[in-house]
This record gives C-alpha cells, sequence and structure tokens, in this order.
C-alpha cells in the first residue's frame, strides 16, 4: 500500500536509531531499513538530511523526516494506535520535557565523556553524573516515566542506557552506579525486560569498536585545533 | 473560572518569555504575568522549576510548565484555536525540525557570541552565521515560515532575532547583514509589523543593559576557572 511506505536510514550503533525502532516496533508498522555507515556517509542520507547529515531519518511516502524527538512526535500522530504520550495535557508536556533534559543533560554530558579527555573528561562525567542524579529522583518508585508501561520518554532514555556500558568502557570511566542511581538501575532493569528491547538490543563488540573509533577521530580532531 | 488560571513568571529580557507571551496573545488567553529578576531568582521560580530553575515558567491551574518550546507545544494543544501548528503531520514535523534547528544552532551560538571573547567568539560567530545562512536558504520566497501567517517557528525565531541588535552591540560583532542574509531581513520586517509583535517588543536600552550584565558575568566566570 502507497500511503504505508516507510523507510528508516539508521545504523545499529546508534540509540537516536534505536528509539524510532522501538517506536515503529510498539506501534508495529512495517518498515524497510536501509543500513548507513555512519563514518562514510551516503548520498541517500545527504538527500535526505541536507542541514544535519544525520541519521535517523524516516521516510514516509518519500517525505523525509529527522531529529529522533521530531520522528517519534509525528509517528504518535501519524499512527494514533499505542500513543506514546499520555492523554492529560500536562502529563505530556512533562513527557516531552524529560525528553528534553535527557538530550540536553544527558546525552550531551555522555557524549562529552566519549569525545574528551582529561580536566574536560572529569567535567563532562561530572554533568552526566548530576543529570542522572536528578533522573534517578525522577524515577522514584516508578516502574516507568509515565506509569506502568513504556511510553516516550523510557523510548528516549532507552538507548542511552543500553549503550552506556560499552561506551564507558571505551571511555575508561565508570558513570552508572546501581548503589547510587537505584531507580534507573531498577528501570533500566524494567526496560531491558520488555520483549521489544530485547530483540533490539546491540550488539556490545560492534558498540565497543564503534566508540573507540569516534573517541579516537575526536581526540585527534582537537589535538589538530 | 478556576480552570483558566493562567500565570507566567517572565522576565522582558528574555527571548524565551517573548515566544509564550506572543503565543497566549494570538490565542487571547487572560494571565496573570510574574516578573522575575533573572540576577536573582525567586523562592516562586526555584518552587516551579527545580530543575533548570530558569524562565518561562507557564501555570495553568497550579501546574508548572517550562522550556518554552514544551510551553508553546502545551499551549497549542490546550486552547486549540488559531492553531500555531499547519494541520498535515508532514508540515507540522518540519516546523519542529526548524524550531530545534533555531534552539540548538542559532541560539547556541550567538548565545556563545555574547559570553565569549577571542578566538572562542569567533568560532561562535562562524557558527551563528552558518546557521543563520540555513535559515535564510529555508525563508526563500516566503513570508513567514509555514507560509502566509504566523505560526510555531516564527514565534521561536522572532524573539532571538528582535533581541538581536542589542545583543550585536553589547558583544562588539556584527552577525546580521541584510545583504547576506535577505530573505531573513524580509521576514524579520513582515515580523515586526505584526500588531502582536509591536506590541511586545522589547525596551533596547532594557536588553542593552541586560547584555551587557550577562557578558560581563560571563566571562569573569570563565577567567575565575
Amino acid at each position: 500500500m502507497a500511503e504505508q511506505e516507510v523507510k528508516l536510514l539508521g545504523a545499529g550503533t546508534s540509540p537516536f536509531v534505536h528509539r524510532v525502532k522501538v517506536a515503529l516496533e510498539l506501534k508495529g508498522i512495517p518498515y524497510e531499513y536501509i543500513q548507513e555507515d555512519v563514518f562514510n556517509k551516503s548520498s541517500l542520507l545527504l538527500k535526505y538530511n541536507p542541514v544535519f547529515k544525520k541519521i535517523p531519518v524516516l521516510v514516509h511516502n518519500q517525505k523525509p523526516i529527522s531529529e529522533s524527538l521530531v520522528i517519534l512526535e509525528y509517528i504518535d500522530e501519524t499512527w494514533k494506535h499505542n500513543p506514546m504520550f499520555p492523554q492529560d495535557a500536562h502529563e505530556k508536556a512533562m513527557a516531552r520535557f524529560w525528553a528534553k533534559f535527557i538530550d540536553d543533560k544527558v546525552t550531551t554530558a555522555i557524549r562529552g565523556v566519549l569525545t574528551t579527555e582529561g580536566v574536560q573528561q572529569q567535567e563532562n562525567e561530572k554533568h552526566a553524573m548530576e543529570a542522572l542524579q536528578v533522573i534517578d529522583g525522577e524515577l522514584k518508585g516508578k516502574k516507568f516515566f509515565g506509569g506502568e508501561s513504556i511510553g516516550f520518554v523510557d523510548i528516549v532514555m532507552g538507548g542511552i542506557t543500553l549503550w552506556l556500558e560499552a561506551l564507558e568502557e571505551a571511555a575508561g570511566v565508570k558513570i552508572h552506579d546501581p548503589e547510587k542511581y537505584p531507580s534507573i538501575d531498577k528501570w533500566m532493569q524494567n526496560f531491558a525486560q520488555l520483549p521489544v528491547i530485547k530483540e533490539s538490543l546491540p550488539q556490545r563488540d560492534i558498540l565497543l569498536q564503534y566508540f573507540r573509533k569516534g573517541r579516537q577521530l575526536s581526540l585527534a580532531s582537537a589535538a589538530g585545533k
């Protein structure tokens, strides 16, 4: 059916692509997956996302959409069954708030931990841990961010935490600590047990290799400045 | 009517607060405005936005919402008349994409221009100009981002451009150039002519004083590190 032509440009190493995959799986939307090489961008990717030149890109009936949070909102509005957001407008706003917090604070700091060293890395580590502390407070006593079942914020947070262990090894740091963040730890267990997540877990050795290469390139680029 | 108790914690110097004001005005929603001192945060602000401790905060029936883009989405979903977003789901996704681009690229770089000096400031200036070039391309041949009338992206971009001249003076740089960005320039004229914008223009001398103080504090803080 032409109306349902859905393609996803992605890579198994991207937690942002993972968000879109999980959303499509939860909605039961069939899609064609196009594997991209993040170190060697295809002309298709440059055509579909000329501004950011980044995956994920969702292409629905030839129309491309990029930025993972924008894609998730689009998916939820286009295919309305199994909604990712709460019905209540204030709760929905809070879900968007936490997704933004995760991307602005957690993701940025964790990326910084991978791509820097020395004092700069320590600074990023500190910011990552402060942000995780806030998230831990928010998750206290909850199974998932929105209550009893997986929703928008879980999908956004999910990739980050599933990716963290390999990133920590590549960067030579330890950020997550079950004793410091007991609620995040419990949430991670609940999240990883979901069938949709079990089926989409990234391969640790591929992630490790990817993060090592990314770290090496970032440090070389910073040294060359 | 208790259902419509709307308060906005803000300051006339914030382009992010300006977004929310314009959205409320366009919807015709009566609200109580609570002026905050950004250099001396009130207990009310800390209570309503304990995570970011920033304005704007919209309080609707005692429930606070922060982050300007999250607030705009909430307003548009709660009061459905005069919609800010296009009806088409793909066009709506593109509006969200451009709003994110403006905050991630334009706002971040322009803030960087104000708060740094020397090589770092030049780097931020370069990033700001690259981002404005992309926006100029997007606006080519258009009256507003979404077509013939003001919408979500215009509201998001609006505060930034109205604030720019005073920021440039405080930072000692020139970023906007009508010849380099003719489509942005034309858009700025269209935007500034709207009655809702004319009534909400910031006072140049207050902005200038605010930016000078902000720049001074940022440079002092960086020097003390």
